[in-house]
């Protein structure tokens, strides 16, 4: 049988396991990335587990997300990060490099490899045939230490593109569509793998874009082949020695499969406040709009700022908008403003910012509430802008440009302007001096890691007991998002190093109560729908809880990282076995379950002590996962280990 | 006798009084300036006053200081000002347009006009022949009602500037220099007036930055003459119409003199933590940095920036420092776009940032504790950078992109690279489409104030008894910022319009327990050496302890607008007639005031109830002011009216 190009890139760094779908394999891990806001915890694992020096080919912290330094904590995480790099063997970006993902791709980004990233969208890097997966910040430290990846093997979810997308319709809108037809939970336990003749019409940044929001599929990640639109970014980027072809064989087969024709594909929009909330731009056309923001891994190219920058040449943008700009990448900024959009848009009235992610992951740019603000940003959950009742759109940077011009949602298609035509550079202004490289070993080795007061000890937590008996503190709906268990934004961020403050943030988008009264009862358990744990790869909402007392999430289906996440800390993973029981539990019922040691490897049950019921329950964890859940989390097997 | 510049302003615009030093005078005011963090308080006090309509000439309200949008409160506060300006006929720039100060000079700024402004550093237009005063809100919002200015007549200090700035040195230098021989005090009462030839070789913007930082020296104002220079600048912002000359006699007579010749002046630096410490930079060459920060108003001019951008050009900053640029206008940010000025920042690691206040007033780029960051900014009082144990220099953008490329504290002569050459634009980028022009009145009348959950209502103030017996909450020292009686920064600016919120932030820099302790004790009592309340205008500094009670404040000498501001808001200020006496008061002792209403027109003192002593006092209120205070401040006394 034929070779999807995910089927060869597992195949070459297989070291455990089978990879059929649902069994456990080991993989090699090539490169890691990690950024500000998770690395910090990673690097405090690599002082837990006492690396000497990273044992991956490459593996880059980036400082991407903590930009905004309201107070000295933001600056002291970077002098910390700065000093974990130098002493375990790590590249550095410094802040104002740019945003991890673009960054990533330009100068480290190699077809074949694989990544493993403390950001969820680290799967963006599969624009380059790179098999490149968004975990928990432990799997990297891991990683970095040279033990292999471990997960389930997924299914391969083919989506062949033809035809050529028209003026006016970009890459964004191939991964909104996407999100239209198949919603935020279609891509759980599947590698999306796109393929066909449409591909020859989309960049390898183009490919960014939509291998990036595969994590708002809900996928494992999604791969693109590494073909000459591939060899053309190298090429670009100084690093045409770094290609190699990697295609599906002619009669490979997927699991499954789906088609789009691009020249169908038209302007669309993800309402607030889900990414799956997908419509046409001219469904919802004459929305009055404050604010419209491009940037963020989701749309990081240069020709999504040059578009946008065309089409507000020599105009205004409507003086009741925000027109926030943020650049991708120090490189994207440089030939941005080599090429003049730069001054296009800042003409034009739009504020330029400096480059990260700002606004994407609520270090600013917060909006007035209620108020419409359009970002070509990934995600949209509730709150996530920083504004507790914000009201954020998700679309291509010519539809917010449209915006920004008219004051209203405006399919770029009827603003009656010329659509224009782009011209790329044939050369990127490459410049490395922001990357600080490792240093020599014997140099390393005599580093001291520099610890600002605000960075915390990693907490220590206890064997899971053999029975737990505690009531229910929350009880969730479905698709309930990491940044809804333990926010980001400008308040909480600056804690990332700080799990005891951070503990403060938990759950307090859904329910502010919680925090006091997890504090008050101790032990306890959380219920929840489909899909819990979406969105980002922060291990902080699986320590937070723990911090707190969660003892079992009982939940109708799990998100893949936040459930792994769960395991890494000692939190056990649970799923109703019959759906229909979550409906029978309430907030506030006691449950116990008994017999935990034995019941994990066999018939496992959860009793309602208040109702006098039982519901059956299952989990997915592997041996090697129950093993770590039993001992409180992986810290404290290895410690002991 | 010969007239100098000031008294020419004085003299035209005298609407009461006689201009002898010391008196009374009444002045018609032409122009206005609000910024975001003191405008909402303004417009608030607008319709407190129940203003119809602007009765000045021009009167913009900027939005430059809450850039950061943490949350929704930023964004709504701009929505309110957006609301107030289109309700009562002002100018409003957009955020992202700049810094008030130069975007002021640039677009609004005209010879021989009066403003004041609720921003201390407004005194920046006497770069172009104006009479510009920093003052409390309330004082804006009467002059915008068309109620003239009331001041004490200042004495005229006449500094006399004779040859030519060497290379690498520049004109923050020469008010560097005025701060090494005079410090911080030395201009209360004062206004500074420079003349003599060495003005032929200082810009227009030059002498924005001389004039700027007068604030530091706590001068009423500084005053240059619109000569030559006034009229290049005023041409190359296509306003050419609107110059005229304005020179001193050639006889002009000034109350005080000094004279510095500008050969002479060398590269200067302002240690942590006032503007004051200022030593060569050589004395402390080779310091560690770790960041260094270029903009502000005390350093706006497209040269400014200019000179930076062509110090680093084709070279690389050093790893260690975080080097940020924050363009303070639009214009400048394009001009420098243009120039590829832009660039040669970026390629040389610069972050590059929206045009605002930013890292100045607190908003962001807070260094690391302990961390030495050179900045380029008018003021480094303790914590002011969002750091609590902040270390910020002030030094010219020579100085700090010197720091920025070795790492350490460098003589830029002592850099060993030559002296770049300048060539500015003969025109600016002029682009008017951030400022929103009034409306016309009928429509005007017809507009609502969009006022966010944060926007409180000003609050309500009783009358001042005829006795205050009450603790002293706090005993202070000299020279006590008005950013340490009430913060700025990314944390509390954004509670601006909230005074009850605002107030838990009240004297928390220098002393944590101080809004507690106030709410239990209600009316009280605070004590400070000289030159209280210093620096920023912003009348929370008065309103704020007000709300939480204090009545009285008895120090040994007062800054001019905190002392205006107290008497806006029904505090009183009181002086000990014997400054010895300062010593025998400690915290904690309890002072009665008897008889106020009496006292304050004649003889005055205080009884320290705990020691048996009294202490006489004095006062320097004029009438109209003492009518304010027994009101409990000018609103209630204008409502009762």
């Amino acid at each position: 049988m034929g070779m999807t190009v995910a089927r060869k890139l597992i195949g070459e760094h297989l070291v455990s396991g089978e990879p059929v779908a649902g069994e456990e394999i080991g993989l090699r891990v090539d490169q890691t990335l990690t950024q500000d806001a998770t690395g910090t915890l990673v690097m405090q694992e690599l002082e837990a587990l006492r690396l000497d020096r990273a044992r991956t080919e490459v593996s880059v912290q980036y400082v991407d997300h903590n930009l905004l330094q309201a107070d000295e904590k933001n600056a002291e995480d970077h002098e910390f990060l700065r000093s974990a790099c130098r002493r375990y063997g790590l590249w550095f970006s410094k802040a104002g490099n740019g945003v991890s993902h673009p960054t990533h791709m330009q100068r480290f980004g190699v077809p074949g490899r694989t990544m493993v990233g403390s950001d969820s969208h680290t799967c963006a890097a599969g624009s380059l045939g790179m098999l490149a997966i968004g975990v928990g910040g432990l799997e990297v430290a891991m990683a970095i230490a040279g033990e292999p990846l471990y997960l389930r093997m997924p299914h391969i979810w083919g989506v062949r593109l033809t035809g050529e997308l028209r003026p006016w319709v970009s890459a964004k809108d191939v991964v909104l569509e996407m999100l239209r037809r198949h919603g935020v939970k279609a891509g759980l336990n599947r590698i999306i793998e796109y393929h066909g003749p449409g591909l020859a019409g989309l960049s390898a940044m183009d490919r960014h874009v939509i291998a990036n929001m595969g994590a708002e599929l809900g996928a494992t990640t999604t791969v693109f082949p590494a073909d000459d639109a591939v060899e053309a970014f190298l090429r670009a980027e100084d690093r045409a020695g770094d290609f190699t072809e990697i295609l599906p064989d002619p009669d490979a087969r997927y699991d499954l499969t789906d088609e789009i024709d691009l020249s169908e594909v038209e302007p669309l929009i993800a309402r607030p406040s889900s990414p799956g909330n997908v419509v046409p731009v001219r469904e919802v056309a004459g929305t009055e709009v404050s604010q419209a923001v491009i940037g963020s891994s989701a749309n990081p190219g240069l020709r999504d700022f040059l578009v946008a920058a065309a089409m507000v040449r020599g105009r205004q943008t409507s003086d009741a908008v925000s027109f926030d700009i943020n650049p991708s990448s120090r490189e994207i900024f440089a030939d941005l403003t080599k090429l003049g959009a730069t001054f296009d848009l800042i003409a034009a009235g739009a504020r330029i910012h400096q480059a990260g992610c700002l606004g994407c992951i609520g270090m600013g740019q917060a909006p007035a509430a209620g108020r419409n603000s359009l970002r070509t940003f990934p995600r949209n959950f509730p709150g996530r802008s920083g504004t507790p009742e914000d009201s954020v759109w998700l679309c291509s940077p010519e539809t917010a440009a449209a915006a920004a011009l008219t004051g209203v949602i405006t399919d770029p298609r009827d603003l009656g302007i010329d659509h224009p035509e782009l011209e790329l550079p044939a050369r990127a202004s490459v410049n490395t001096d922001m990357l600080v490289p490792p240093l020599e070993p014997e140099q390393a080795a005599r580093e001291e890691l520099v610890k600002g007061p605000n960075i915390s000890a990693l907490p220590d937590f206890p064997e899971l007991p053999e029975s737990i008996e505690a009531p229910v503190l929350l009880k969730m709906g479905d698709d309930v998002s990491t940044d809804e268990i333990s926010p980001a934004g400008a308040k909480a961020l600056p804690y990332r190093s700080n799990i005891p403050k951070l503990a403060e943030f938990t759950f307090t988008r859904i329910d502010s109560g919680y925090p006091a009264r997890a504090r008050d009862t101790g032990d306890h358990l959380v219920v929840a729908g489909e899909n819990y744990g979406q969105g980002s790869s922060r291990e902080h909402a699986a320590i937070t809880p723990r911090q707190l007392g969660l003892r079992a999430v009982i939940a109708k289906s799990f998100a893949r990282i936040h459930w792994q996440n769960l395991a890494n800390f000692g939190i056990l993973a649970l799923e109703f076995a019959d759906g229909g029981d979550y409906d029978r539990v309430e907030q506030g019922d006691t449950l116990r379950l008994d017999g935990l040691r034995d019941g994990l490897d066999g018939e496992l049950s959860v009793r309602n002590v208040t109702r006098g019921e039982d519901y059956p329950l299952r989990h997915r964890l592997s041996p090697r996962q129950l093993e770590a859940v039993l001992a409180g989390g992986r810290i404290p097997l290895l410690a002991r280990g």
